[in-house]
């Protein structure tokens, strides 16, 4: 497989977890988003979206992070993202796409783009804008956290849930987020960190971050 | 099972068309969005996103659509929103969710409230925002549907896919969005709209709507 990105992107990191996770060997290839490569025309003719990630994968080029994460979940099943319960089903779900959609769709680069130019907004409001839809959702997931009463993962091993939420916090912190009401958000985020599947995954640790080292790094 | 939602609020839609899809029969429950009746306590101690719809089946309160529709596939998989080939599958997933995150929860209710209010944004400038998203994924999808060769519907029946398109084209006509570039889109929507299930479902045949007779109305 290949996986077109950006080590920045939240949707592709996205990916990188669900495939470390499932133990799948990948080529990582990045994608310019400051240089807005993925409006180039041979980017656009695999992926019209013109988005990232890209998951070439079974002799298709595959759009759409959500779609992707269904689709290996129901192509390469083990180890699985999605318990087999369906009520546990249910819940990894309704945690990860309300910050799929009410979370991470308002705070994605190219809405935060249009709030500046068209619509004049400054830094301090886009700033404001980005907090405001993350506590919006946040604090309803706490709530949820709390009634189910969750330990390190949301279930037994991380699911859904987790693979959308660790990038959605890496977000969260650089925009500055207070993350004292969230105990239950942030015990699930320092699980997750402390295993290799999520160490490899993180942005610094891709070859177009900055932060590369060419070293497997401890977060 | 009871559904709590909204006669216009396209994810309440959504549930709408899929239930009547299925066969399903439920009790529709208005929650008057205008009157803010999502915020209730009453109605957030079931739902704390303090969102429609809200989905009481099988003993629990359900929140967040695309969650509720992927249990209603599990739980109730006949007849099928999504196919049984597994790339079928994918492509229904990967247009409905281009819509889920990158049309609808931009141009949701909530997000342009907050554009007037605190960001000053004019009513025109909302217009033209919800344009801009619509225009946005409506383009690339165009192109995958021309690609794809499709009919009348996405595959042989309405899948997830119509199931998120139609809400979306409801509001897309009434933002008075263009649409001579989407003929396959066009096509689609008249296929869908002239089945009773989705007449059933639709805005104007829900009790708390101002255009409400009590009679099914031929869209």
């Amino acid at each position: 497989m290949k996986l077109y990105g950006y080590f920045r992107s939240s949707t592709s990191y996205r990916l990188r977890i669900a495939l470390e996770l499932k133990g799948l060997p990948f080529d990582y290839v990045p994608v310019n988003l400051v240089k807005s490569e993925q409006k180039d025309a041979t980017y656009t003719a695999r992926n019209p979206f013109g988005s990232v990630p890209l998951l070439e994968a079974d002799g298709r080029d595959r759009a759409q992070s959500m779609a992707q994460l269904e689709w290996l979940e129901e192509a390469h099943p083990q180890p699985p993202l999605l318990p087999g319960d369906l009520e546990q089903r249910f819940t990894a779900r309704e945690l990860a796409y309300a910050i799929a959609t009410e979370t991470h769709a308002v705070n994605n680069l190219p809405v935060l783009k249009y709030l500046k130019d068209p619509l004049g907004a400054s830094q301090d409001q886009v700033d404001e804008w980005y907090r405001h839809w993350l506590a919006r959702t946040f604090t309803p997931m706490e709530e949820r956290l709390a009634q189910l009463g969750t330990g390190e993962f949301l279930f037994d091993t991380p699911s859904l849930f987790e693979v959308v939420l660790i990038p959605q916090l890496y977000n969260a912190h650089r925009f500055g987020l207070d993350f004292t009401p969230y105990p239950h958000i942030s015990r699930i985020e320092a699980a997750c960190l402390a295993l290799p599947a999520f160490q490899r995954a993180h942005p610094d640790n891709q070859i177009d971050s900055p932060e590369y080292s060419g070293q497997e790094q401890t977060i």
